[in-house]
């Protein structure tokens, strides 16, 4: 089995249509050939297909609520089972836990007013914004996702944004402003596996139902005006908590590693070498401390 | 001093224009005669004007670079002193971790493309996503704003999906995903105040330079599917950690406030009751323990 690709597949462009699942497997923007979920659930879920097979799901263009697979007679198509945590249920929520993207593919079998007309078209990339559990119409347990497209510049927050703006002055309904935005890397990714999750500060691992969870932060912050790089040398891997004390420039790190406003030296990895120009933008861009 | 107003002024769409400073004083868009920055420094910044005062601002559309207020001298207008972390430079920092909306007003003075051939223009609602100090061109310490629009419906990640979309399957290139979103609402800010920022889970409160952190969690989540609302008995005060924790179903709560997943009883005030139906909802749909 090839290594599963995360992200747009090389010469397969949003709004590429395919006419069966036998083409839409062979062209790698979902390899396997009946299941809705592909994707290893320790690695994530890499596609999903949307094609009408669970009736609990539901399109509503930039946002999908897509329900998780297993437990039907394989005859009936009924759910007679509770569905488990397991293969692509669990790949979703490991792509939630890490922050990647998940292919969509929209069947004519789903009835939407997005459903493709006939055959099977890749519609984007979503983030899975939030995944429970709740007894479908059948009376089991089935899993479900709601999935946010965000290759469209305005899907992230689009509700919330547009509600927003009209709302906010109003008391008598519920609005939402940004108060933070999290983002993953590549090698956000690298360093977090590299920590087994975690902490540098604290050495807590926060355990989630699909493995740990922690959150990689950037010394000399990425994009304008900061610019700092992606890279091994720039990142640390934090829990939330320490995260949001790091950025608000309530700790950080001399050059040889100890930490201030926090008591000890950061944790780190032979091989890990923090580099020092950045530790050093840190303690006079963002330290607020003496 | 009458209230301040977070967001929209009413009567004031996005595109209003004043001649003067005096006329956007009136409307209470922007209420100070000189300062560049409104708002109280414990409440948070209700708006700036970008007028061209300082050298360092950065005007990208979406995206306003902003420098802090004071330090300089009032006759030759030149930085002579570093710029203290109070008042409106406080004020940012309070709306950054509020999550408070800044209505941006752009005068004429700042060169750049966006700005108004004459007057002042009231542009929208921006969010202030990171803040630092740097030395300025003067030699003296100046705070520094990112600001990002968010009353456009691209806004809040503009640059990062769109580079996303275009890049994810090259590895050359730093690109971001979507982690974690952090909302915020009215009830929100109340339930943090009610318990003073302290995590109703293990009782930490994170100290920031404009005040303590906190973050509420929705028992019964905002939006499609859930519907949940945003009122006091459906909200708690959290850490960050335990916010993951709690939205990831790996706590949740009894009827009568035990803990699951957590040793111990969630931290309550009196008169905060929360509805039984959306603790029992939490645990039915979103807790994976047993």
């Amino acid at each position: 089995m090839r290594a599963p690709i995360y992200g747009d597949v090389p010469g397969y462009p949003v709004g590429s249509t395919f006419e069966s699942r036998t083409e839409l497997s062979q062209s790698r923007v979902h390899p396997p050939p009946q299941s809705g979920i592909a994707g290893p659930s320790k690695e994530g879920a890499t596609s999903i297909v949307l094609s009408g097979g669970y009736e609990d799901d539901l399109d509503l263009g930039d946002v999908i609520i897509y329900t998780g697979q297993g437990g039907r007679d394989p005859v009936t198509q009924r759910q007679v089972r509770d569905q488990l945590l397991t293969l692509g249920n669990l790949a979703l929520v490991t792509s939630k836990t890490k922050g990647l993207p998940v292919r969509v593919i929209r069947g004519s079998g789903h009835k939407s007013q997005y459903s493709p007309s006939h055959g099977y078209r890749y519609d984007g990339l979503f983030y899975v914004e939030e995944f429970w559990h709740e007894v479908g119409r059948s009376g089991c347990r089935v899993w479900r996702y709601r999935l946010v497209q965000y290759d469209i510049p305005d899907a992230p927050t689009k509700g919330q944004v547009k509600e927003n703006k009209a709302d906010y002055p109003r008391p008598h309904r519920a609005v939402s402003t940004i108060l933070r935005v999290v983002r993953d890397t590549q090698k956000a990714r690298e360093v977090k596996s590299l920590y087994k999750f975690a902490c540098q500060v604290c050495g807590v691992v926060l355990e989630g139902p699909a493995g740990p969870y922690a959150e990689a932060a950037h010394i000399r912050p990425l994009g304008m005006p900061h610019n700092g790089p992606d890279t091994l040398d720039n990142l640390l891997c934090l829990c939330p908590n320490h995260h949001v004390l790091f950025d608000l420039g309530m700790i950080t790190i001399t050059d040889d590693l100890r930490l201030i406003g926090y008591s000890g030296d950061l944790i780190t990895k032979p091989g890990h070498v923090l580099n020092q120009a950045f530790l050093q933008y840190h303690r006079e861009h963002r330290f607020h401390g003496t």
